[in-house]
C-alpha cells in the first residue's frame, strides 16, 4: 500500500516507521529542507527521535509528489498548522485518498475539531486517531492500543485493516465527538498534572486531579454530543494516564516548569515543542463558558497560564471547594 | 474526639498520625507486643513508615481498653484479618461506635465484601473509606481526596465531619458496592500493570491494560449491583491511578517481580507485606465464573499466579484477542 505521511515531527516519523515495518510503501513530507536532508544523509530525526529510520521510506518536500496514487495519507502536524496543510492539498489529493489525521487538538478561533476543520475545505473520508500512544515506545514497537473513528465506518475499516498489527491495536469507536474530544481535552488535564508534580505534590493529588479532571472534560464532552462512555476509554482515560504520568509527555513537562515557578513562555521556550494543552485550555475555558459547564479544574489552569495566578493558591482553591458529594456535579 | 485505630501496619498508623493533627484523641491497638515497645521508646514504626509518630498517640495491646469510650474505631487491618478482629471486638465495641473501614477485598472464601463480613457479625454502623491514598503521602499531609460510603447516611456525614481537613478531603458516595468493589478490584489490574513494567513494556501498553482493565472490573462492578460511574470517580480510577504508576503500591511492585521472572511465593516473601490483589485475584475470578462476566486481564493475571503461565504469552493472548470495536464488550 503506499502512504503519504505529512509532517515529520515524532508522531509523524514514528507513523512512518511503523507503516514501514508493516511492509507499507511510505513517503514523508516535510517543508524543512534541513530537516529532509539530515535524515537523508543520517537517517536520524535528531530534534524528535532517537531510532534510525529505515532507508526504504522515502521523505520530499514535494507535496505534489508525496500525495500521488496514496490510498492513505496520515496527517502529523500540529493542531494550529492543520488548515493551512490542508489548504495546500486541495485540488492535489486524490479524491478517494483516506486522511488519517492525527493532530489532537481544537482549533483556537472557530473552537471546532481538526476532522471539522478539515471535512470545511475537502471531501475525502476523513479517520481520526487518537490513544494513549507515545512516539517514542510506538517506534519501538513497543505493544500500544488506540482507537480510530470517522464518519464513514468503511474508511474506518479500511484503515484498521491497514494500519493494525500485533503491536499496534486500533479499536473501532463510532463516537467521532468523544474520540476527538478525549484526545485534545485530556492535555489540559496534563497541564495540571504536571503543575502538581512541580510544586512536589504526591501521586495521591495528581490522581485526585486526574479523576477530576476527566469527569470535567467528559461533563463538556457530553455537552458537545460525545458518548460519556468514550471518555472511559482508549481516548480519554487511557490517553489522560500516560499523558499525566509519562516524562515523554510535553504537556506534563510544561506544566512541571510552570509548577516549579517559571513563566508560561519560559516553560514553551525550554520545551520548544508544540505543547497543545496550551491553546487547548484557552478552547475549553471559553467552550465552558459558552455551553455552562462546570470546569473548575480547567478554569484554575486557565488563570494560572494566562492571568498569572500562583499555582499553590489554585490548588488550595480546588482542595478547599465546598463539595460534599462525589456524584453531585456529573 | 476519642477515637480508636485497629491495626498498626501502614494505613492504621497514618489515619492515627492524620487523626493526631486533627486533634482527636487517637488510641492504636497492635497485637504485636514488640511493635508497640518499639513504637513507645521510638516513636517510629519502622517497618511500615519512615514519619515519626507525635507523643501523643497512644498505644496499646489491650483490646479492650482500646475500645472503651470511642465514638469512631478505625479497622485497618489486612482484609483476610476482618472476621478475626470483628470477632475480637464484638460485645467489647459500644454499641453507639462507628466503625469505618479500611481494608480493601473480598473474603475469599464466601467471597462477601468487607461491609458484609462486618455486619454479619455486630450491628454497629460501618462506613467504608476508599480512594487513592498511599499511606506514604498522607502521613506528610500531602493533598489527598477519597470516598466514604456507608448504608447509613447520617454516620457518613459524622465521619466526612470528624475525619476530612483541607489536605484530605473525603466525598461522600453512596454506592457503597460501587466504592468497596472499586478499591478491591483495582488491585487486580495494579498486578497486571506491575508485571507489564517488569516485562519491560512502556507507559503506552501499560495505560492500555489499565483502560481496558477498569472497563472490566467495572462489568464484573455492575453485575454485582453497582454504578458504573463510581468506577470513574476517585475508588475506582483514582485509586487505578495511583496503584498501578507509584512505586508506593505493594500490588504492582509484587507485579514487577513477577513479570521479570520470579514466582509468586518469591515476590510475596521479597515485599514481606500482605498484598491484597493475590486473593483479590482469585475472588474475582471466581465471581466472573458465576456471574459469566468476560474478564480477560483478570482471567490472564489468574493463570500467571496460580497456573503458571508465561506472563509475556499472557500479553500476546491479551493483545491478538478478536475484538474490532472498542465498546463492543461493555
Amino acid at each position: 500500500m503506499d502512504i503519504a505521511v505529512l509532517g515529520a515531527g515524532s508522531w509523524g516519523t514514528t507513523m512512518a516507521i511503523h507503516l514501514n515495518s508493516m511492509r507499507h510503501n511510505v513517503c514523508i513530507w516535510t517543508k524543512d529542507q534541513e530537516q529532509l536532508e539530515e535524515i537523508q544523509k543520517t537517517h536520524y530525526n535528531k530534534k524528535y527521535l532517537d531510532v534510525k529510520l529505515p532507508e526504504s521510506i522515502g521523505i520530499t518536500t514535494d507535496i505534489e509528489y508525496a500525495l500521488k496514487n496514496k490510498k492513505i495519507v496520515v496527517m502529523a502536524v500540529p493542531s494550529h498548522a492543520v488548515r493551512s496543510v490542508v489548504e495546500r492539498i486541495r485540488g492535489v489529493i486524490d479524491n478517494d485518498s483516506i486522511i488519517v489525521n492525527l493532530a489532537k487538538g481544537l482549533e483556537t478561533s472557530s473552537l471546532k475539531r481538526m476532522s471539522q476543520v478539515i471535512k470545511e475545505m475537502i471531501d475525502n473520508p476523513v479517520v481520526v486517531l487518537s490513544g494513549p500512544s507515545h512516539a517514542e515506545e510506538v517506534c519501538k514497537h513497543i505493544p500500544t492500543a488506540c482507537v480510530i473513528s470517522s464518519d464513514d465506518i468503511n474508511a474506518c475499516e479500511y484503515v484498521q485493516d491497514v494500519m493494525m498489527d500485533e503491536n499496534f491495536r486500533l479499536y473501532i469507536n463510532k463516537d467521532l465527538i468523544g474520540v476527538e474530544l478525549g484526545g485534545s481535552l485530556k492535555n489540559i488535564i496534563a497541564l495540571g498534572a504536571g503543575i502538581s508534580d512541580g510544586l512536589g505534590f504526591g501521586d495521591n493529588t495528581k490522581a485526585a486531579l486526574m479523576t477530576r479532571g476527566l469527569a470535567e472534560i467528559t461533563r463538556l464532552g457530553v455537552a458537545l454530543g460525545s458518548d460519556p462512555l468514550t471518555f472511559l476509554g482508549l481516548t480519554g482515560m487511557g490517553d489522560l494516564i500516560v499523558t499525566c504520568t509519562s516524562m515523554y509527555s510535553r504537556n506534563r513537562r510544561a506544566g512541571i516548569k510552570i509548577g516549579q515557578g517559571k513563566s508560561l513562555n519560559e516553560a514553551l521556550n525550554e520545551i520548544g515543542m508544540v505543547v497543545e494543552g496550551v491553546n487547548t485550555t484557552k478552547s475549553a475555558y471559553k467552550l465552558s463558558k459558552i455551553h455552562n459547564i462546570e470546569m473548575p479544574i480547567t478554569c484554575e489552569i486557565y488563570s494560572i497560564l494566562f492571568e498569572g495566578k500562583d499555582p499553590r493558591e489554585a490548588v488550595y482553591s480546588l482542595m478547599t471547594r465546598n463539595k460534599k458529594h462525589e456524584m453531585e456535579d456529573i
